[in-house]
C-alpha cells in the first residue's frame, strides 16, 4: 500500500531548494527518498550564499544579486527578470584557480569581531593598497543597498519594481519586501548566510580580495535577500578584466561555500593556509567535465538523491584503513544500506512459547497511544478518504463477486460488514494497524474453490466454512506461540514478487474478465442478428381490449403505440408494456441496445482517466496542490467522472445494487452459524486440511505485507509486530467464522472502518455507481501494481535490445543473459500458479506459493550469491557467511570500481495498493 | 511536412557512437539535427580511442580493454559482460594532474617511425630506468594479446568466448573476430586509432609513461579491437598504487584525445612543451561540478547537441579580436545560425517582370535530373507510402466533404482525380516538388463559402468557380511577373504559427464535428424512448398472405417470424423484410443499434493508436527497424487495426462510398465546364472580387508551406522555386477550374499521384474502411501539427506555476509577463480568425490571414526588437538595422553571459504534416 503522503520525491523546485536541509546522511543509511534525514554532522548551521555582483561600470554603479545557494545554484535570468530553476552548478577552472590566488593576496579575517555592516566594511577596506580617497569611494559603494529580485509567491513581474529608480525607498519598505520574502519562511530556524560581492571597479589599480568569518553572525542590513545574520562574506573586487572573470570567482566562493565539507573546513579553519588546504581538498575532489563533449552553458537539473557526503569525508581515513576499498562496488553495501544487515528486533526468535507474541505486545504498547495521536496530522484526512474509497471498492466488487460464487451464502453486505468489524478490531488490538492483508485475490479463490467443494459434495457451507475457520485459527496460534513469523526472513524480493505479480494479475483478469462478461448480458446487436423486434402483446384476446385501446391516445405519444392494425398489440417499450398490463413479445424484448459498448467506454474512461490523474503528479502543469490533489484522488475522480457520464447519457448500464435492509444476504439464516447445519460431525475434524491450506496462505499474506511494509525506504519508527498481528488475524478469523462473513480481515485506521460500517446504509448513493466504472478501477489498480516491481522491469528488459537498455545498476554487474534466465524462471513460477489457480487442483494452491520459497532456495545451485544479491536478495543464512567467502573474489578483481551509484539504483517495494482494506 | 527520413535525432547507442562523425560545425551553423554534417576541421580523421588494461597482479596478468571513445565513453561492465551506453566522460581532477607528470617524466615519441607493434614496443621500453631483464618482461607482456569483449549485433553473452582459456587461439581467429566486429562498419573510411596501456605492475620499481604519436599510422595488431591503423599509443605503468590511479590516469589520457582540439594540438606538436600546453589549454576549458551536489559515478547522456567546437577554437582569437565578446549572448547569432542573415537567392529581387521566374527555371534545370534519380533513395519508399496514405486519406475525406458541401457538385472522384492530375503536373513542372499546399482547411473553407453564395443567389456554381479559377491564375501570373514572393520574408514565425493552428484546429473540430454528427445519424437508445418496435407488415392484406407464411419456417428461424397472432405481420430486419416484399414498420425500423458507440471507439481507437505508434520510435522497446516501421506507419496500422477490429464484430458502421464509375459525380454534367451555363456574362467579370481574395489565401498557402519547408534545419540543397512554383499553381489552378476538379494542389511524387489516380478504380477496397477510423486519424493529425509549434509551447506555460516551467532560453530572456501578452495577443488573433470563419463574413477570411502579417508588424510598438527576436523573428528591414541600434544596450549590459547554450534551443519547423497532398 502505498499512502497519499509516501510520495516520490517530486521536481526540485526554487521553495524546495530552500526548504530541504542537509541532504548528507549518516553511514550506511543510503539515499533518502525525500531529501530531508537525521544527519551525522548537521551541527552545521544551513548556509545560504548570496551573489551581489557591482553591474553598471562606470556610469551607473550598482549592486545586484545575480545568483544564490543554498543546495543548488539558482540563477537571476537578467532579460526574463526571475530565478532560474535549482541546478547543480557548474563552474570553470580557472576561476576557481584565479580564486586562490586572489584568497593568497588578500585579506582574511577569521572570527572577526565586526557588529554591523559598517564595521565589517570598514575593517575590510582597512588595506594598505588603496588611498584614504579611494577607501571612502569603496566603502560608500559597499554600504551601497543591493537590488534583489525579491520572488514573491505570485508570478507578478518583480524585475520593474526593482528598478534604480526606486532605490531611494526606506529602510522600512526594505523590511517588509525581506519578510515577505517567500524563501525565508522555507530556511529553517538557525540558517546563517553568506554574502559575496564581486565585480569590477574601473578605479582600482590592482584586485581586491577579502574573505571574513564573522565570529557571531550578524544580520548586514540590506546586503542579503532574506534577513539572516551572515557568517561569511567575501568580497572581489578588481579593475575590470576580460570575461566576466570576477562574476566567475564569485560564483565559485560561493559555490564552495555551499559544499558542506569546504562550509565546514572553513569553520574550523585558524588561518589562511586552513581556507586554501579546504579549497585545495575541494580541488581534488571535483568531477571534470571535457570541453569538446558538454557544453558548460548547460544547467543540470538537481539528481533525485544528493551523493552521500559520509563517502567523501573519511577519504584519507579510508586509505589509511585500506580495506574499506571494499566499501565501494559492494552491492551488500549498497542494497542493503535500505535494509539492516542483521534481521531486525522483531524477527529475533525468542525461543519460548509465545515468547515473540509477548515481545511484539511489550514494544508495541509504547506506541499505542502515539498510534492514536498520530492521526492528528492533517495528513491523514486525505489518507483515510483514500483508503476508504479502496476499501469500500473492494468490499463490494468482491462482495458482489463472492456473492455470485457462494450462491449468496455471502454477499455484498456481509463482505461491508465483515470489513468493518474486523477492521475495527484489528485496529484497536493489532500491532501494526497499517499493515495490509492483500488477500483480496488468493483467499478469494480459495473461497470460492471451498464452495464448490462443499457443494460438490452436498455439505452444508456455512457450518463447513465455520470448522475450517476454528482449524485457521488453531493453526495460526501454532504459528504465533512457535514464532514462526520468524521465518519471514525466508520472504526474499522473488517470493514478494511472485505473490504481488500473482495478485495484480488476478485482479486484472478478473476485471476484464468482469467487463467481457457484460458483454454476453448485452450482447452487441450485428445487422441480421434476430435482435429487432419486441411489442407489447395485451394478455387476454377477448377481455379489455376496447378498454385499452382507447386509453392509448391518451397516455402515450401515438408513435409508441401505432395503431398497425394489429390486434392487442402496441410498441410500447417492455417496462411501460408490463406496467399498463401487457406482456412483451418477440426476439428483440430482452435486449438492451447499446449497454455493451457503452460500458467498455466507462470501463475504458475509468481506468484511462485514473492513470491521467495519477500521473498528474508529475506533470508540470498546475499549482503543486492542485496536483497533489487531482493525484491523491485519482480513483475517486475517475469514479466520479464514470458516473457524471453515465448519468448524462441516462442509459440503463448495470449498477452497483446494495441491500436496502440490514440481514444475512442469504435468506432464512441466523447471523451466527450453526456448528454443524446438516453436515455429519466428522466433517468439523477433516475441515482441518483445507485449513492448513488456508493458513499457509493466511500466513503468507499476512506477513508478506508487513515486510513489504516494513522495508527500511517508508522509514517507519514504531516497528513491526509480527507475531501480534498473525495473533489477532487468528481471532478474528474466529470471529468471522461464526458470523458467516467473509475472511477479510483488511485494515486501515478505525475510521476507514466506521465509514465502511456505515456504508452498509449508503445503498441509496452507491447505486449510482456503475459496475464498468468499478471494473476500471480494479484494471488500474492492477496495472498500478504489476509496474511498480522490479520483475515486471526486468520482463520489460526482454522486449528491449541491449544497447536501448537503461543504465541499471543490476545490469552492470550481472550478464544479461543470466538476468533474462532468472526473469523467465520468476515467469515460469507464475505461470505454474496461475495453472494451478485455474484447474481442479486449485485447493493445493497455497502449498505452490509456498513452494515460491523452496524454488528460490534452489536457485542458489543456479546463480552465484553475487548474481542473486543484485537480482534478489540473500536468504538469511548466506546473508552470514558471503561476506567471508563469496563476494571478495568478483569485486577484488573487478577493483574497487566506485561507479555504483545509489543514485541510479533506488530498490522500491511493491506497490500493493490494490489491497489497502 | 514531415518525411519519414526527417526524423529527431534518435538515444545515442553503441553504434551511433561509432557511426557519427565528428559533430563539430562551421561557423554559424548551429547544431546539426542529426550529429553528422560537413565540418571546418574535420581533416583530422576521426580518432577510436581504446583504453586496455592491466588486470590480475600478481597471479594471472593480462591485458583487456576496459572503455572505449569515438565521440563518447562506453565503458566495459565487468559484472555484466557488456558495453555500457555511451555517455559523457567524467574525470577526477587529480588524475589529469597525475597524468601530467607522468608526462612529463616519461618518454614522449612524436612523428615515431616504427612500422610494427613490435617495433614500437622495443621503442618505448627503452627506457634507462629498466634492467635488461626488466625490459624482456615487459616487452613480452606489451605484445600480449588483450582481451577484447566484442559485441557482435546478436545479445548473445560474448564474454565467456574472450576468456583467457581460448587465447591461444590463433591469428586468423582474431582477424576474424575483428572483421566481424560491428563497431568496425560504423567507423568511417580513413579513421585511425589510439591505444591507451594502463595498469599496476609490480616489479616496476617507478612509473613508466610514454606517449607516441606514430609517423605513420599502423594496425598494432591485436591491441585494438577494431584493426585500424593506430596513431597515437600510450603506456602508463607503475607499482600498485591506491585508488585506482592508472586506470583513472588511463582514462583521462583517452578523454584528452577524444577532445577534438586537444587532438587537433597533438597532431600538431612538435614537443614535449606543446604536449603539455595542449593538456593545459585542455584544463583551461574543462567544466567543474563541485564534489557536494553531483555524485562523481552518475553517467551522464550524451546531449542531443554537442558544443560548437568553433565556441572554442578561436578563443585567443575572439579575445584579441575584442569585439567578439558580443557574440556570446547574441540571440541573432543563436537563432538565427539556422537561417542565413541576409536573404537567401531565392527571395532576392530581379527588379525586371518574370525576372524570379526565369532565374528559377535557370537554378532549378540544374537539379532536373537529379531529383528523378534521387528517388532511388530506399528511403524515398517509405516516404512514398507515407505521402500516398495521407493523399489518400486527405482526398476521400475531404472530397467527401465537399460533395456533401456543393451538392455534389464536386465529390469524391473528382477529389481523387484532381488530386492525382494537379499533383504530378506539378510534379513534373514546379521548381520545388515536394512543396505542399497545406491548403486543405482554409481552401475547403473557401470553397463551400463560394457554393453557399452562388446558391444564395441562384448562380450556376461551376461555371462561376470556373472563371474564378481563371481569374486566380491571372492573379497569380501577375504575382510571379511582378515577384510578389519575395515578400515571404515578411511571414515570420508569428504568420507561420497562426496559420498552422489555425489548419490543426479545422481538422480537430471536423474530425470531433464529423464524429459527433454520426451519433446523430444512429442514436443512441435510452430507456423509455421510442425506439423498440419495428415489425414487417405485408404490404397486401388479401393477397399473398398464406403463401408467404407457408415459406416462412423453412426460410427462417422461426424466432424470426414467431406468428404472434398478427396479421400480415413478422419480426423479420428490415432489410430481410424488403427483401420478401414486406414493409418494416414502427419506430424501431431506422435505428441501428450499438453503432454511435462503436462508432466512437472506432474514433479513440485509431486516434489512440496513431499517436501510441508514432510514440514508438523514442521508446526502449523492439529493435530500432521495427520502431522505425511501427512510427512511420503509424497512421496505415492505426487505420488496419480500425478496420480489423470493425470487421470483427462486422457492424453496419458507415463506411467509405467511392463511386464505381469514372464520371463526374453530378448527374448530367460534362467533365469540360461550360464557361457560362446559366450566368450572366458580367457575372465573369465580378468573379474577380472572390478570386482576389482566394488568390491571397493560395498565395500565403503556397509561401508559408515554402519557407516552413525551406528552413535551414531540413538542409535541403536545391534551393526553393517560389516563382516558379507559384506559376505552376496559376496554371493547375485553370486546368481545375475548366474540368470542375477541386483545387486541391498538393503533390509530392508523382507515384503517389499516379498511385492516387489508381485509386479511383480501388473503390471495392476502399470500401471497407469506417469513416469513424479516419476521423480518427484526422484528429491524430490535427493534435500533431499543433503540437509541433512553439505557440503551444507558450499556451502550455499559461498553466505552469512559474518555477515548474521548463528552461526554455526563450524564459531566461524574456519577462515571463512578456511571453504571456505575446502568447494571448496570437490566441486572439487565433480567435478573432476561427470567429470570421464561422460567420457569414467567411469569405473576407484570407484577408485576415493577411492581417496576420499587419498584426506582427505592430507588434514591434508593443515589444522590444529583443523581445521579438526571442518570442518571433525580426522582419526583413528591423534585421538589417538592428546590429547597429537595437541590440547592444541590453547585451552589453547583462554581460558576455555565455549561458544562451545552443543546446537548449532547437528551434523547430511546424510540422505540417496534416497536409502533405
Amino acid at each position: 500500500m502505498k499512502l497519499p503522503g509516501q510520495e516520490d520525491s517530486e521536481v526540485y523546485s526554487a521553495h524546495e531548494n530552500g526548504s530541504t536541509g542537509e541532504l548528507d546522511s549518516g553511514p550506511g543509511s543510503g539515499p533518502s527518498p525525500d531529501g530531508s534525514s537525521d544527519t551525522e554532522e548537521s551541527k552545521d548551521p544551513l548556509l545560504f550564499i548570496q551573489l551581489n555582483e557591482l553591474l553598471g561600470w562606470p556610469q551607473a554603479l550598482e549592486w545586484r544579486e545575480t545568483g544564490r545557494w543554498v543546495l543548488f545554484e539558482e540563477k537571476l535570468e537578467m532579460g526574463g527578470g526571475r530565478w532560474s530553476a535549482p541546478h547543480v552548478p557548474t563552474l570553470a577552472l580557472p576561476s576557481l584557480q584565479k580564486l586562490r590566488s586572489l584568497l593568497m593576496e588578500g585579506l582574511v579575517l577569521l572570527d572577526c569581531p565586526a557588529q554591523s555592516l559598517l564595521e565589517l566594511v570598514e575593517q575590510v577596506t582597512r588595506v594598505e593598497s588603496l588611498s584614504p580617497e579611494l577607501r571612502g569611494q569603496l566603502q560608500s559603494l559597499l554600504l551601497q543597498r543591493p537590488q534583489h529580485l525579491i520572488q514573491t509567491t505570485s508570478t507578478r513581474p518583480c524585475w520593474r519594481s526593482a528598478h534604480p529608480r526606486e532605490a531611494s525607498r526606506g529602510e522600512e519598505a526594505l523590511l517588509k519586501e525581506q519578510r515577505q520574502n517567500s524563501l525565508r519562511q522555507k530556511l529553517p530556524p538557525g540558517a546563517e548566510a553568506g554574502a559575496v560581492l564581486a565585480g569590477e571597479l574601473g578605479f582600482l589599480a590592482q584586485p581586491l580580495g577579502a574573505f571574513v568569518r564573522l565570529r557571531d553572525p550578524v544580520v548586514l542590513g540590506p546586503i542579503t535577500e532574506v534577513p539572516l545574520p551572515s557568517r561569511f562574506f567575501c568580497l572581489l573586487l578588481g579593475p575590470p578584466m576580460l570575461g566576466r572573470s570576477y562574476h566567475e570567482m564569485g560564483r565559485a566562493m560561493a559555490v564552495l561555500l555551499s559544499d558542506p565539507q569546504f562550509q565546514w573546513s572553513v569553520r574550523q579553519a585558524s588561518n589562511l593556509d586552513a581556507l586554501l588546504a579546504a579549497l585545495d581538498a575541494f580541488l581534488e575532489e571535483v568531477t571534470v567535465l571535457p570541453p569538446g563533449r558538454w557544453d558548460p552553458t548547460a544547467r543540470i537539473p538537481p539528481p533525485k538523491c544528493l551523493p552521500s557526503q559520509h563517502k567523501r569525508l573519511p577519504l584519507q581515513m579510508q586509505e589509511v584503513k585500506g580495506s574499506s576499498a571494499r566499501r565501494y562496488g559492494s552491492p551488500a553495501e549498497d542494497r542493503h544500506s535500505h535494509a539492516p544487515q542483521a534481521p531486525s528486533p522483531e524477527l529475533q526468535r525468542m525461543g519460548r512459547l509465545f515468547g515473540g507474541l509477548v515481545q511484539d505486545v511489550r514494544r508495541k504498547a509504547l506506541w499505542y497511544p502515539s498510534d492514536f495521536l498520530d492521526a492528528l496530522h492533517p495528513q491523514c484526512f486525505s489518507a483515510v478518504l483514500y483508503i476508504y474509497l479502496a476499501t469500500i471498492t473492494n468490499a463490494i466488487t468482491f462482495g458482489g463477486l463472492l456473492g455470485e460464487a457462494t450462491d449468496g451464502a455471502q454477499g455484498v453486505l456481509e463482505s461491508f460488514l465483515g470489513t468493518a468489524v474486523a477492521g475495527a478490531a484489528f485496529c484497536l488490538m493489532a500491532g501494526q494497524p497499517l499493515t495490509i492483508l492483500s488477500s483480496t485475490g488468493p483467499v478469494l479463490v480459495f473461497e470460492r474453490l471451498l464452495f464448490s467443494f462443499s457443494r460438490d459434495y452436498s455439505l452444508d457451507y456455512l457450518p463447513f466454512r465455520l470448522w475450517v475457520g476454528i482449524w485457521v485459527a488453531t493453526f495460526c496460534l501454532v504459528l504465533v506461540a512457535t514464532e514462526a513469523s520468524v521465518l519471514v526472513r525466508y520472504f526474499t524480493r522473488f517470493t514478494e514478487e511472485g505473490f504481488c505479480a500473482l495478485i495484480s494479475l488476478i485482479f486484472i483478469y478478473d476485471a476484464v474478465g468482469k467487463m467481457l462478461s457484460l458483454t454476453r448480458a448485452y450482447p452487441i446487436q450485428r445487422p441480421g442478428s434476430p435482435a429487432y423486434g419486441c411489442f407489447c402483446q395485451y394478455p387476454d384476446p377477448g377481455g379489455n381490449e376496447s378498454q385499452w385501446t382507447r386509453t392509448k391516445p391518451k397516455d402515450r405519444d401515438d408513435i409508441l403505440s401505432t395503431d398497425l392494425g394489429l390486434v392487442n398489440a402496441s410498441l410500447l417499450p417492455p417496462p411501460e408494456c408490463v406496467r399498463l398490463g401487457g406482456r412483451p413479445r418477440g426476439p428483440g424484448c430482452h435486449t438492451v441496445p447499446d449497454i455493451a459498448f457503452f460500458s467498455l467506454l466507462l470501463f475504458l474512461t475509468s481506468f484511462l482517466f485514473a492513470m491521467a490523474f495519477k500521473h498528474v503528479k508529475t506533470s508540470r502543469f498546475f499549482p503543486s496542490v492542485v496536483r497533489k490533489v487531482l493525484s491523491d484522488f485519482s480513483s475517486v475522480l475517475a469514479i466520479l467522472l464514470g458516473c457524471g457520464l453515465d448519468a448524462f447519457l441516462g442509459l440503463a448500464t448495470p449498477k452497483l445494487t446494495v441491500p436496502r435492509e440490514f440481514k444475512p444476504t442469504l435468506p432464512g439464516r441466523d447471523w451466527l452459524v450453526s456448528p454443524f447445519g446438516t453436515n455429519p460431525w466428522w466433517l468439523s475434524v477433516a475441515a482441518a486440511l483445507p485449513a492448513l491450506l488456508l493458513s499457509i496462505l493466511i500466513f503468507m499474506d499476512q506477513q508478506i505485507t508487513a515486510v513489504i511494509l516494513n522495508r527500511a525506504e517508508y522509514r517507519l519508527r514504531k516497528g513491526a509486530g509480527f507475531h501480534l498481528d498473525l495473533f489477532c488475524v487468528a481471532l478474528l478469523m474466529l470471529l468471522t467464522s461464526v458470523l458467516g462473513l467473509p475472511w477479510e480481515q483488511r485494515l486501515t485506521g478505525l475510521v476507514v472502518f466506521i465509514l465502511t460500517g456505515i456504508s452498509i446504509f449508503l445503498a441509496p448513493i452507491l447505486k449510482f455507481i456503475p459496475m464498468p466504472v468499478l471494473y476500471g478501477i480494479f484494471l488500474y489498480m492492477g496495472v498500478a501494481a504489476i509496474s511498480s516491481i522490479q520483475f515486471t522491469k526486468r520482463v520489460q528488459l526482454l522486449l528491449m535490445p541491449a544497447k536501448h537498455q537503461p543504465d541499471l545498476l543490476l545490469l552492470r554487474h550481472v550478464p544479461l543473459s543470466r538476468v533474462h534466465l532468472f526473469t523467465a524462471i520468476q515467469l515460469a513460477c507464475l505461470g505454474l500458479l496461475w495453472i494451478v489457480k485455474s484447474t481442479p487442483a486449485a485447493i493445493i494452491f497455497p502449498i505452490m506459493l509456498l513452494g515460491l520459497v523452496g524454488v528460490r532456495k534452489a536457485l542458489e545451485w543456479v546463480f552465484s550469491p553475487q548474481e542473486l544479491l543484485w537480482l534478489d536478495e540473500l536468504m538469511p543464512e548466506k546473508e552470514r557467511s558471503t561476506p567471508e567467502k563469496g563476494l571478495e573474489p568478483e569485486y577484488s578483481f573487478s577493483g574497487s570500481d566506485s561507479e555504483d551509484s545509489e543514485l541510479m539504483y533506488q530498490p522500491k517495494a511493491p506497490e500493493i495498493n490494490i489491497s489497502v482494506n
